[in-house]
C-alpha cells in the first residue's frame, strides 16, 4: 500500500489489477494506470467493455472446443474445410499457430490442456470423450495428434493413441526434428536424437 | 483484421484495445487477450471495473488540481503540510516523484501540462489563473517552480515568473541537478532531493 503513496484508492486498485496481468510489472502497471487516467472517458470505457465482452461472448465451439462466439467456430462452420482430417491440439492458440502456417485444411479438436496426473489433470478434465465420440460418429479418416513435443504432450498423445486405435482411424503425430532456420550446434541432445531417429531417405521426390 | 485470423470478433476488439495502450505491442496484446479469456470471470470483471472506477472517481483537487477522490487531495487535506510553500509541477506524476524524495513538506500546484504555443497550449489551458489566485489570497511565502528542465518547462517557468513576480512572493526554481532534456517523473528520489535542497532564488540576473 505504501508503495502507492500519493495515488487515490481507485488508482491503486487499477494499478494492482494491471499488475496481475502476465508480464506487467509495477512500473508498467503505473504507466498504464496514468494512461487510463489521462485518456478520454470513451477510450477507457471501450477497454473496460472489451474485457467484459470477451468474458460474456466467447465460448467453446460445440464441435471442436476451439474459441467461438456462435455455436460453431469459424473453422468448423467453413464448408471448404476437409472434414476427414482432425488435428488434435492442446489449446486454441495452437489452432492459430497451425492456421498461420497455411498448411492444413482439415478440422481441429482442442483438448483444453494436457494430461498431468501430478497436477490432477486427468482424462475427464480434457475434451477427450468428445473427441472419441466425434471419431466414432464416422467420416474422420485421419487424426493428427499435434500435442506439444514435451513430456505432458507425449503422454497425452500416447493416451489418445490407446483410446482411438480401436476405432480403426489413421493416427499420425507431427514430425519432430530440427526447427527450420535453426543451427545444429544449438540444438539440444533431445532434438538431435529426434532428428536422427526420424531421418528420411533422400530420393528424387523429396530432394529440395 | 486479417492479422487476427482465428480470433473471434470480441477477442479482436479486446486485442486492439490492449494494443492501444502505451508500450503494448501486438504480441503482448495477444497474450493479454488470452489471459483474460482464460482467467476467471471475477478476475476479468475486477479489471474492467477498476478501469471504469478510475474514470468515475478520480478528479482534480479543488485547491491544487492534483488527483483526488474527494474535494481536496490527500496532500491539501493534510494539516501537517507547510501551507507557506507551493511547489508548481506540470502533472500529478511529478507530485508522486517529489513525494517519493521525502524532501518536501509544502503544498503543490499542478499545472496539468506546460506551455507549448506550437501545439496550441496557451496559458488559459493550464491552471495558471488558479495558481495566481491562490498566491494572491495570501499565506504563500515561496513558490517553487518545478516544471520539467526542458524547453517547454523553462518557458512555462519564465511565464510564471512574470505572472507571480508582482505579487511579492519568493520565487525559486529547482536546482539544475536534473539532467536537461529528461523528464521529472523518471528522476530518482536522490536526484530530486538534491534538486530541492539546491533550489535557487529567481532574481533579475538569473531570470532566463
Amino acid at each position: 500500500m505504501d508503495e502507492w503513496r500519493g495515488y487515490t484508492p481507485a488508482m491503486i486498485r487499477l494499478a494492482e489489477e494491471f499488475g496481475r496481468l502476465p508480464g506487467i510489472g509495477r512500473k508498467t502497471a503505473e504507466r498504464l494506470t496514468y494512461h487510463i487516467l489521462k485518456s478520454s472517458r470513451e477510450d477507457a470505457l471501450r477497454l473496460a467493455t472489451a474485457i467484459r465482452e470477451v468474458k460474456e461472448k466467447v465460448r467453446a465451439c460445440r464441435e471442436c472446443c476451439n474459441i467461438a462466439e456462435e455455436d460453431l467456430c469459424a473453422i468448423c462452420a467453413d464448408p471448404r474445410r476437409d472434414r476427414s482430417q482432425l488435428c488434435v491440439v492442446e489449446q486454441p492458440r495452437d489452432v492459430l499457430a497451425l492456421e498461420a502456417s497455411g498448411s492444413y485444411r482439415g478440422l481441429y479438436h482442442v483438448l483444453m490442456g494436457h494430461l498431468n496426473p501430478l497436477e490432477g489433470v486427468e482424462p475427464e478434465h480434457l475434451t477427450i470423450a468428445a473427441l472419441v465420440e466425434r471419431v466414432r460418429r464416422g467420416g474422420v479418416r485421419e487424426v493428427i495428434l499435434a500435442t506439444n513435443p514435451n513430456l505432458e504432450g507425449d503422454a497425452t498423445a500416447l493416451f489418445l493413441t490407446r483410446e482411438l486405435r480401436p476405432l480403426g482411424v489413421r493416427l499420425t503425430r507431427l514430425a519432430r526434428g530440427l526447427p527450420t532456420g535453426s543451427s545444429l550446434e544449438y540444438a539440444s541432445p533431445n532434438i538431435l536424437a529426434d532428428a536422427l531417429s526420424g531421418r528420411r531417405e533422400i530420393d528424387a521426390e523429396t530432394t529440395p
